[in-house]
C-alpha cells in the first residue's frame, strides 16, 4: 500500500508519559492510540504485526496437537463460583451484572470456561490427552496499567488448556509446550528469551515457568546464577543466607536512640551494620485486617509473594495507627505484646549481637541473641534473593539479578479446576477419576512490545522479518521526477505481483522526512529510488538494522529483494 | 487431523430448545456449546469455519482500500457520552464501572471508537477518503437471544468505518462496499443474498441497506416486488393504501356493541369489514410514559419502527390503567379527550363510513367520515406493508412478503458522529468542515449459521468448500483390516503433504456411525476406503451434497481429490 494513505500520525517528539522505549515508539510511529488507562486501539501496522504473531503461535500450538476453540469474553459469574475464584480473586476480575441482573465477569483467564467446554466430552479415559486453545480478548482490571502494551487492562492472549489422566502425561506435555514456546519466541525474533521457575499465584498448581525477555525495561526481577543454569523469578527464588553468629553473645541492653528512625540511622548511631540488625516489616491481612509482623535481617527485603503464599491470603502494607499497639520505628521481637501474627525469617535463625527495636519510642536493644532471648522455634524463608546471593541450586555466591518482561507462562495446574467443577472420567476398569490440567499463556500485544523493546534504536523499531508489518519499504525520493516516478511505480507493481509485502512512499517530501517515517515503521528492508541512483543505473537497498547497505543494478533489484525476503 | 481426537461430542437427537435447523445442527455436530443466554463457546470445526470467513472478509475489505485496525471491547462511557448514545441507547448497551468507579460500556458497535482513533489524523482534506475496519468481539445485551448463533449477545463482527469530505464521495464508496459485500456472500457460498432498503435505527444517517438471506428461519420480514426490483425490510417499506371513500357518507351514529371486543367481533356484529373500520393501537413513550394513540385502518398493523422514528423516542405497548382516561376496547378518534398524542395513519385519510370506538364502554360509532367529523389535518405512514400490497416503486399490487436473516448491513451515517465528537478537517482554502461517515457490518458467527441454514439436509450442514472446516473427510471402513489401514494411512499422509485439509476417521466403528458423523461435520468431499472397494482396486469419492459419487482407481485418488479441492 501507499504510505500517503496509511491512517495514523507519526512524529518525532517522545511523549512525556512514556517510561519505556517500546511505548514511546509505538505512539510515535502510529501503532497505538490511548483510549483509557490500559486500553488502546491499534492502527494497521500493529494489527499486521499481531496477526503475524498470532499465526506463528497458532502454527506452533497446532503442531503440538492443540485445537483452536473460542471462549466468551463475558462469562456468567456462576462458572467462577464453581471454581471458587469468584470470591478469591481480587478487583482485577471485573464483575458486572447484565440487563436481567445476572452477575457476570469479563474473562481474565479461561480455566473455568475450558472445563465447562470439555466436561462432558472428557468422560472417558480414551479421549485423553487433549489440548484446546484460543486467541481472544481478555480484560484484567489492573490497578496500575503502565508501559504501553506491557501492562494493559484489555489485551489479546493465546491461552491453552491441556487435560491429562496422569502427572507423567501432564509433565510430558508440559515439556512439549515448553519447546513450542521456545520455537515461538525464536520465530518472532527473540530467541534470547529464557524460562524461569515462577510462583503459581492465583492460578493454583505446583510447578510453573515464566518466559522472560531480559531487559532493563522489564517489570519483573529475575535471579540468574552465573555458575549453573538456575533461573527464577525473585518472587519464587529461595533465599539462602549464611549464618554469621559471633562466638560470644553480648548481653541484651536497652539504649536510647533519639532521632534515629531508619535501620541505617540506627546502625550508624550505634556503630553496627544492617547485617547485624533485626528489622520489622508490618502488613495487614486483606480479609480481616489483622497485623502481621515479619522480622528479618536488616539488609534484606520481604518477598511479599512468599508471605502471601505462606498466609494463604492477600496482604497490604499496614496502617500503623496510634492505638494499634505497635510503636512505629521501634518494633522489635523482644517483649513485643499484642494479638499480632509474628513471623521470623530464616535469616535471623541463631543470630546474635543484633540491634533491634525496643517497642518503646526512642529506644533500641543491642545484643539480641535470638536463640537465647526469644521463644521462637519456627523460621521460614520470607525474603528476596539478593544480587551476589547464594544460588539455591549450586550453592555458589553467583546470583545476579536482572530485569525481565514476562512474555509467556506455563502452569501445571493439577486438579484445582477439574475437581472443583466436578469433571470426571472413567478409566478402562470403569473407575472414576479427576483429570489434571496444564495451562499455557502468551500475551500477543505484550509480545509485540517486547520484540520492539529488544529490537529498536533511537529512531524506531527494527522489526524482524517474520512479524514486520511489511517486508519492504520502497522510497521514491523526488517522486516529482518523471524517471523516479516511473521506475518506482513499476517496482511497486512488480513487488505487489510477486506477493512481496511492500509499503510505498511516493510522497513529495524530503528524504529526511521519508527516512524518519521509514525508521518509525521499522520495515526490515528499504529500497531507495532517487535521481542520483538512477543516474548511476542502480537502486540502493539497505536493511533497517543497518547491517548492510548496497547499490544494486536496476535490472537486479527485484531478484535481490526476493532473495532478501525469501519470496 | 484424526477424528478420534476431535474435541466435542456429536449426537443424533435434535435438542428440544432449538427452533431452527442451523442451531440444532451446530449443537448436534459439536460446533458450539451453550455457556449462558446468547453466549456460546466454539469448538474447532466452527473456529475453522469462522477463520475462513474472516479471511474472505479481510481480503474483500483490503481490496476496497480498507485498513485493519483494532478497537477495544471495553470502552470508557465518556466516548459514548460525546456522541450522545450513552443516554439514547437502551439496555442492549451493557454499562458497568471499573475498579476505580469509572463508567464503561461493552462495545456493541464502534462509531465512537472509530472517530476517536482518527480524529487527529483526519484534520486535512488530503487524507480523505479512508476506511478502517476491525474483526472483533462485540457484546449486545439482547433481551431475547434466540436461534443459536442468529441472535446472540456476544459475537464476532467485522465493522468498517469510512470517512469522506462529500456526500458524492461517500455514495461512491458505499457502492464499492455494496459490491464487496456481494462478493463476500458469494464467496462464502450464499450468492442468493439480496440487499434491501432498511431503517437506520439507532445508527443515525439517512440511507442504509441490509443484506438478507431469504429463508423461513429468518427473523426479519422483507417486502419484495414481483414486478420490479424493489426490496425493502418491512420496517422501512412505505405502505401505500388505495382510498376507498364511498360516494355517500352515512351520519355518525353511536351504537351499542355488547361483548364485541376485537375489530373482527365488532365488524361481525355491525356487518362491516375491517377495511372500513378505524382501530386504535396505544403505546407509551419510554422517556416520560406519555400515551401515544395511533389510529389506522382496521386490517393493517402498526409499523413500530416508523412510529419510533417519527417520535424520535423509544416506545412500548401501553399499560391501559383504570384511571388513564382511555376506554380499552372502545377507543375512537371522535370525542376523544385527554392529554394524549393522537396520530392518524395515512390509510384513514378521506375515508368515510367507518366503524370506530366511541370512547364509552360497550359502544362504537358507525358512519365516521374523517374529513367531516375530525379536526385532523396531519396523516403519516405508520403501518406495515402487506402481502399483495402496492409496490412503492412501480405501483403494482405485487408485493410479496418473505422472511430473511440479516447477514450484513451498510449505512450512510452523514455527520452524526463526527459533528457530535467535533471531528473537523480543513479544505484546500483552509476552511473547516465536518467529515461524513459510512459504516459497514457483518456478523461472522451469524454468517456461518446462515450458510448452514441455506446449505444443509436432515443429517447435517453441507459446507461450501470455501469455508468448510476441512476439504476432505477420509473414512477408513474396517480400519482393523490391514490393507485398509495401510492404504488409508498412506492417503492421509499424502493429503497432508499436499496441504489438502483432511479429517481422517480411522476409528473402529461401523460405517453407519462413521457416515453420520461425517454428515454432521459437513465436509464437502468424502473419500471412502473399505475392504470391498480395495478388492475392486478403487476408492469411493462422494460429495456431501450428494451431487456425485464415483469409484476412482487407487492410483488416481490423490489426483482426483486435488482437482476437486483445487489444490
Amino acid at each position: 500500500m501507499k504510505l500517503a494513505k496509511l491512517v495514523g500520525d507519526r512524529f518525532k517528539e517522545r511523549p512525556a508519559d512514556c517510561v519505556i522505549d517500546s511505548h514511546a515508539l509505538m505512539v510515535r510511529g502510529g501503532y497505538i492510540k490511548y483510549v483509557a488507562g490500559g486500553i488502546y486501539s491499534s492502527y494497521l501496522p500493529l494489527r499486521k504485526i499481531t496477526r503475524k504473531i498470532e499465526q506463528i503461535i497458532r502454527e506452533e500450538m497446532d503442531a503440538i496437537d492443540g485445537q483452536e476453540v473460542q471462549f466468551p469474553v463475558a462469562l456468567p459469574a456462576s462458572l467462577w463460583e464453581e471454581s471458587g475464584r469468584y470470591a478469591s480473586v481480587g478487583k482485577e476480575l471485573l464483575r458486572f451484572t447484565d440487563r436481567n441482573g445476572s452477575p457476570m465477569v469479563l474473562g481474565m483467564t479461561h480455566e473455568e470456561a475450558a472445563v465447562q467446554l470439555v466436561r462432558e466430552y472428557g468422560q472417558t479415559y480414551s479421549k485423553y490427552p487433549f489440548m484446546i486453545y484460543q486467541i481472544q480478548t481478555k480484560f484484567r482490571d489492573e490497578a496500575r496499567p503502565r508501559a504501553g502494551l506491557i501492562r494493559v487492562r484489555e489485551f489479546t492472549m493465546k491461552d491453552a488448556y491441556s487435560f491429562h489422566t496422569s502427572q507423567e502425561d501432564l509433565e510430558a506435555y508440559y515439556e512439549r509446550c515448553h519447546k513450542a514456546y521456545e520455537r515461538i519466541f525464536a520465530r518472532v525474533g527473540i530467541p534470547e528469551v529464557i524460562s524461569v521457575a515462577s510462583d503459581s499465584g492465583m492460578m493454583g498448581g505446583s510447578l510453573s515457568h515464566e518466559f522472560m525477555l531480559l531487559t532493563p525495561a522489564g517489570e519483573d526481577t529475575i535471579a540468574l546464577c552465573d555458575s549453573c543454569d538456575y533461573h527464577a523469578n525473585v518472587e519464587a527464588a529461595e533465599n539462602i543466607t549464611t549464618p554469621r553468629r559471633d562466638a560470644v553473645s553480648a548481653p541484651l541492653s536497652m539504649v536510647e536512640t533519639p532521632d534515629a528512625h531508619t535501620i541505617d540511622e540506627v546502625c550508624a548511631f550505634l556503630g553496627g551494620t544492617p547485617e547485624k540488625s533485626c528489622k520489622a516489616v508490618v502488613y495487614q491481612r486483606c480479609d480481616d485486617d489483622r497485623y502481621i509482623i515479619v522480622f528479618l535481617r536488616g539488609d534484606l527485603e520481604v518477598n511479599e509473594t512468599k508471605l502471601t503464599n505462606y498466609l494463604g491470603c492477600e496482604i497490604r502494607p499496614a496502617a500503623i495507627t496510634e492505638d494499634c499497639g505497635l510503636c512505629a520505628g521501634f518494633i522489635g521481637p523482644y517483649g513485643l505484646k499484642g494479638a499480632f501474627t509474628v513471623l521470623m525469617d530464616l535469616s535471623l535463625k541463631e543470630e546474635n549481637n543484633l540491634i533491634c527495636g525496643a517497642n518503646r519510642t526512642g529506644y533500641h536493644y543491642t545484643g539480641l541473641d535470638v536463640s537465647r532471648d526469644l521463644n521462637q522455634t519456627e523460621y521460614h524463608d520470607f525474603t528476596k534473593i539478593t544480587d551476589g546471593g547464594i544460588c539455591p541450586h549450586c550453592g555458589k555466591k553467583t546470583i545476579r539479578l536482572s530485569r525481565g518482561i514476562e512474555v509467556g507462562n506455563i502452569f501445571q495446574l493439577g486438579d484445582k479446576y477439574t475437581k472443583a467443577m466436578h469433571m470426571e472420567y472413567t478409566d478402562s476398569e470403569g473407575a472414576a477419576h479427576t483429570p489434571i490440567m496444564g495451562c499455557y499463556g502468551i500475551g500477543v500485544g505484550r509480545l509485540a512490545a517486547s520484540v520492539c523493546e529488544a529490537h529498536h534504536d533511537d529512531y524506531g523499531p527494527i522489526w524482524p522479518l517474520s512479524i514486520a508489518p511489511w517486508q519492504v519499504h520502497l522510497c521514491a525520493i523526488r517522486a516529482d521526477n518523471e524517471d523516479v516516478r516511473a521506475f518506482a511505480d513499476n517496482l511497486y507493481r512488480e513487488f505487489t505481483e510477486t506477493h512481496i509485502e511492500v509499503i510505498y512512499d511516493d510522497r513529495i517530501v524530503s528524504a529526511g522526512v521519508m527516512f524518519s517515517d521509514a525508521d518509525l515503521l521499522g520495515v526490515p528492508f528499504r529500497v531507495i529510488v532517487s535521481p542520483r541512483n538512477l543516474k548511476e543505473g542502480c537502486c540502493e537497498i539497505a536493511s533497517r538494522d543497518k547491517t548492510f547497505q548496497k547499490k544494486v543494478p536496476l535490472a537486479d533489484v527485484l531478484a535481490a529483494v526476493k532473495e532478501l525476503v525469501g519470496a
